[in-house]
């Protein structure tokens, strides 16, 4: 038996405990959320088997999940490493890596380990009441590898998200927010943006009265949370800055070919786009 | 009872074809397609009464839609309109407006009437095959009026419109080109751009292993059809110009955000997409 601790008990947080419960590996699953009344919610809705208020309750975990919002996971691991058992591994699931796990590991007490995560999964809503027990099916959960990663900390963690259905892909962190820049934080830049030229266009509301389902798809994810939006480019600011740097290129490119009438090239990059996302997605 | 012709039998024609039928208007229509082998699967699938592939055929039709691919348009009314009776009434579903609707107003022979139109509604896949008789169903279809355009045949082709289920816009031209530009044809680019960026880094396998639905929703339009979306830039070309700059300006502003770390700044920038599209679809 285990004892996992998590740390916020939002959407990911509350997800984890509702899987990791529904299981019944006799693990034991601690939650500490900073509201009483989330606290609540989530022993009604059977996603922790005890909550605290009290973040000295680490003490007891062999397994630590920090959920919470990106901006607070140093914050609150700064709090809870001094109460870590000897052993215990840290986990976050923070959607930029560099930092943090450059920072988390200089902060780990001597004998306990820090381990880099990021659930590939999201929704536009936000908070426990929208946890489910399945939400990371085949997602993809990343885990980061440093030189100072230990393996056994790494294995932990692991076979505890493995359990939670993903699939677990490891990379290093510089890796990982270039990966996440390019398939999810420059694809949401994309999308707000277009959404904003829009809204900021002479022909508004033509374009909000013939707006279909082309457009609701390409800019779905400009729907999500403002504040996680924020902290994604905030956090990932050098990967973000470098990726869309080579997109304006790409963009100008195709661009030039428009302007030159080029249909033969403009037909290629097309081609080219469709064949490499039909086998990713096909 | 009217007659309807129908030129050109895939996706779009198919769909036309196969409602008005099913309705049971009492109304004949008439498909001319370019290959047999379309004209026997049009028969059998019921989208049709009875077909052609002679298109001196149109001179029975009091309404004609022309619904080839974007590039013949043109060409194939050139071709009919020697034919066509008085007091026909021509429509297309050509997807950019000003180039088609200005060279066919001009084509046309006395007494015949030509009314620009548009269904946004689209599929990856094209064809006859893929047609359905609710494609139109909830979708919008912009008609276009110019001042050469005659408010009787206007009403006409509307009518036959309205019949199969979308809800109809009238715009002029030009307007409409920078509508579609805004909400589909830069989309698009956007959306190709994003997966040949991916195609083209360094980190492709890792963000292959790792890409999901937000990257999946964001560049979903890029499976369509390469040279329907040639075709789009090509004909729009003015219009797509114009808005590419528009867009490429708004993501260097959100690029300066970043840059600066202005966190209060980026989040509003991303509320106001979050609102606004929120209010589209919500």
């Amino acid at each position: 038996m285990k004892n996992i601790a998590i740390i916020g008990l939002g959407l990911i947080g509350g997800s984890i405990g509702l899987k990791l419960k529904g299981l019944g590996t006799g693990d034991r699953v601690l939650g500490i959320p900073r509201r009483e009344e989330t606290l609540k919610k989530a022993l009604e809705m059977g996603a922790i088997d005890e909550g605290s208020l009290d973040i000295s309750r680490v003490a007891e975990a062999d397994i630590v999940f920090l959920c919470t919002p990106i901006n607070l996971i140093i914050p609150r691991l700064k709090e809870l490493a001094p109460h870590l058992k000897k052993g215990a591994v840290v986990s976050d699931v923070g959607s930029t890596k560099t930092e943090i796990v450059s920072q988390a590991e200089k902060l780990m007490p001597k004998g306990t380990y820090f381990v880099g995560g990021h659930p590939m999964a999201g929704k536009e809503q936000t908070g426990i009441e929208v946890a489910e027990a399945d939400f990371f099916k085949d997602k993809v959960w990343i885990l980061t590898e440093t030189s100072r990663t230990r393996q056994k900390a790494l294995e932990e963690v692991e076979e505890v998200v493995r359990l939670l259905g993903p699939k677990v892909v490891r990379m290093d962190p510089k890796t990982h927010d270039l990966v996440v820049a390019g398939i999810s934080h420059v694809p949401l830049a994309v999308a707000a943006m277009l959404v904003n030229l829009v809204a900021d266009s002479e022909q508004k509301e033509q374009m909000s009265q013939c707006a279909s389902s082309g457009f609701r798809d390409t800019t779905r994810v400009a729907s999500g949370d403002p504040v996680l939006g924020r902290d994604m480019f905030v956090t990932n600011r050098v990967a973000v800055l470098k990726t869309l740097k080579n997109f304006r290129a790409k963009l100008l490119e195709l661009e030039k070919l428009i302007k030159a009438g080029d249909a033969a090239a403009i037909e290629k990059e097309l081609k080219s786009a469709k064949e490499f996302r039909d086998k990713l997605f096909g």
